[in-house]
């Protein structure tokens, strides 16, 4: 694996596929192990105005293991740079959440995660492959490994965000100690 | 359980002994699936000066289960608000984390949770005794409910500070997408 020291000091590394592809096959127990049989005052309950309660969290995550990273990484493989990814609906999980419960939308999470892994790992991606060049409709230009980086990064973002959902339904509970709760802090608007 | 709604629409509960203990209760195993068995250029590093990696935040997790939840709850269960806790060490994990690897912090943290929430469970608390006051070295004064809710936010804070330090190691390899990836903000100093 590639690491290279930035400025700051962190250490940071390239889309390392076995290390990376651990981590996004854990996310699916992570969740279970976060949200099962939780009960609907804290599944269902967003963290404030444009927010996103977990259930709803987990139906957008379903919406991306089906539209976004792996037919991405497919589109970047057949076309290169040449076809932009379709845009990635951010309400396309809205239908779904009013259809299915947490505990199916927990399952149908972990059997499209299971798939789309196996898909990529199909692919035997070689590091030119991981340099190729594809077109995001609003971001430009990226790279098959950055997309890949990205799908990691945005599970971890998602389940901070589930935390932060979790952690709101107790704001008013804490009495002083919020103010040693980073969790506790307004929700950024991304 | 007493709920109530605020000005903001979202609904705050008290203190809920059951559900509340089913969050904790879920913690060490949502850290092993997070966690076990990731290569050290994840579990060890930061994510910017003066923050903890995963293993440091599992340390600090430890040290608040020896010093700070039960012992803080006994002592108010005791002497009410007539004696102040022991102010709490930030540090306390230093040492700990020098000795033990990622695997046996993560046995630890399981057995001393366990442990604590069988306490817990053994002081049959009544609402007379969540309403009861204690006094922050710090903050002053507080109650049994509020302590307890803030057991469970502090889990859910350091949940999502470690996706964030797992994040942070990806941050230079997202290319164009960090602009919307909200937990690759900069640290929060909390």
């Amino acid at each position: 694996m590639k690491s290279t020291h930035t400025h700051d000091g962190l250490v940071q590394m390239e889309f390392n596929l076995e290390r990376d592809v651990s981590i996004l096959a854990r996310t699916p127990r992570v969740l279970l192990t976060l949200l099962a049989g939780l009960p609907e005052e804290l599944s269902h309950r967003d963290y404030g105005p444009g927010t996103w309660s977990p259930h709803e969290i987990v139906g957008h995550l379903i919406h991306g293991e089906r539209t976004d990273w792996v037919p991405r990484a497919r589109l970047i493989l057949r076309h290169g740079a040449s076809v932009a990814f379709e845009p990635f609906d951010r309400q396309g999980h809205v239908a779904l959440c009013r259809e299915k419960s947490l505990a199916e939308l927990l399952e149908l999470f972990d059997s499209l995660r299971r798939a789309n892994l196996g898909e990529l790992r199909s692919f035997s991606l070689t590091p030119q492959d991981l340099a190729r060049g594809g077109t995001h409709p609003a971001l430009g230009s990226v790279t098959l490994a950055q997309l890949l980086c990205t799908w990691v990064v945005h599970d971890l973002n998602h389940v901070a965000q589930i935390c932060k959902a979790l952690a709101f339904q107790h704001k008013n509970e804490v009495g002083p100690w919020e103010a040693y709760l980073s969790v506790l802090a307004p929700p950024n608007p991304r």
